[in-house]
């Protein structure tokens, strides 16, 4: 037995905000879509349309908001599930296929298409400069899901391979410490001077970029909207006469300098 | 003394191949600009144009490539340089900022502007499943500009850290020994039935998916065009009745299971 035919889940990832940033192919299949389901800031992003039944939910309810998804595309339904940035990191994708792992073995024989986006730390980047020009890491620093023992092995492990690291879902009313214990845990493992920048809502209208570094960066200042990227021992500030300097980590380690 | 006015550089990303990945923003700018530099094989995506000079380099070239659009841009001219995938993630950002550290003080009052675009990571991720559900890390596997050391002391790290791993510049006829080496080192630290997939050309005609795991992974099968993906030691696969199996590495770790 088969999934009903014509149903369909797109998977999508409508970038970190700036309808310019919205590939074609995620504008194509919010398009199809007859039913739309996600976190509602993320489905207030996409506009009304006759014929497209939207499903707002909160926040923190992935598996429900997925196997809900999973029904109605069983259900012959063509359903968009919206994450901002890219859908595959920390975003809808992993949710559905563990809901699927878990459920009816029928949703395995769904049409499924993940769409990918521009996530966080690309616009971030782009927007510094080019902090992401050698090897990096991307790291979410929610314990929610996972212990902080596994966050504190990984920035140390960050730390010990000398990645740029960058930092998601950075701090939340629920969890203000968090970035502080990893700023004291970086701040044992690597230079004070390492180039730090607080990319707060990047694209959008409230951005608010800070460009500082390891010894001198306030962490009170990170919000849940802010991706924090640290600089490998190889990044470094390009001075303005006006203006923030541009980061750089260049694209040769080590040899030449 | 300020650059002459009028003239920009953009830094353009032209994602993975697709138009359909090709953000709004790209196609915008490359509407504007007045010239075109960059690898023959990206400058050759964007179409003719009347009023747009076109300047295709080989490959390897990346610093006078730079230093060329710099000083255009700074003549008035509106400049694309143009990388795949994302232009800051092992693409064109890094040289402009390098050629412009180094270059005329004067590079430094241009008008650059940095377009953020879907990277190779992000399409492989979403042909393939949910693989960056959770932390990972992104490494060019190339030795031409950093000692093989470090590459082994960053895999080993990305290990001990139980990151997923993202591989870019894998193999080439020049170095067609870093993988099988990356993949010794790699075996020695992480369990054989690790999931692995090779994205090669993902989202281009070309395309080829292979999944695997670590003990049966074969590097001979690799090549410049592969995106070479590692689980973490929560990576798993989600066997279908046709075709691949998903991989999916859960949102959470070592949680409830």
């Amino acid at each position: 037995m088969n999934a009903k035919s014509g149903g369909a889940l797109f998977i999508v990832g409508l970038g970190p905000g700036p309808e310019r940033w919205l590939v074609p192919e995620a504008s194509d299949v919010l398009a199809q879509a007859d039913a739309l389901i996600g976190y509602k800031p993320y489905t207030d992003r996409v506009p009304e349309r006759a014929g497209l039944e939207r499903f707002p939910t909160d926040n923190r309810v992935e598996i429900s908001r997925a196997i809900h998804a999973l029904e109605l595309a069983q259900a012959g339904r063509k359903v968009a599930v919206v994450s901002g940035g890219d859908a595959g990191v920390f975003g809808m994708a992993a949710a559905v296929f563990e809901a699927m792992e878990s459920g009816d073995p029928i949703w395995r024989t769904l049409d499924i298409r993940v769409i990918p986006g521009v996530s966080a730390v690309m616009a971030a980047a782009a927007r510094l400069g080019a902090p992401l020009g050698h090897d990096f890491c991307v790291l979410s620093l929610s314990d929610n899901l996972k212990p902080w023992e596994v966050i504190a092995r990984r920035l140390r492990a960050a730390a010990e391979g000398d990645f740029v690291i960058a930092l998601y879902n950075p701090a939340s009313k629920a969890r203000p410490r968090q970035i502080f214990d990893a700023f004291d845990l970086l701040r044992e493992h690597k230079d004070g001077a390492t180039p730090v920048a607080f990319a707060r809502a990047v694209g959008r209208p409230d951005q608010r970029l800070l460009v500082t570094d390891l010894a001198k960066a306030d962490p009170g200042l990170v919000d849940m909207a802010t991706l924090v990227l640290i600089g490998s021992s190889e990044t470094r500030f390009i001075a303005r006469p006006e203006g923030d300097p541009w980061l750089l980590t260049p694209r040769s380690y080590g040899v030449g300098r």
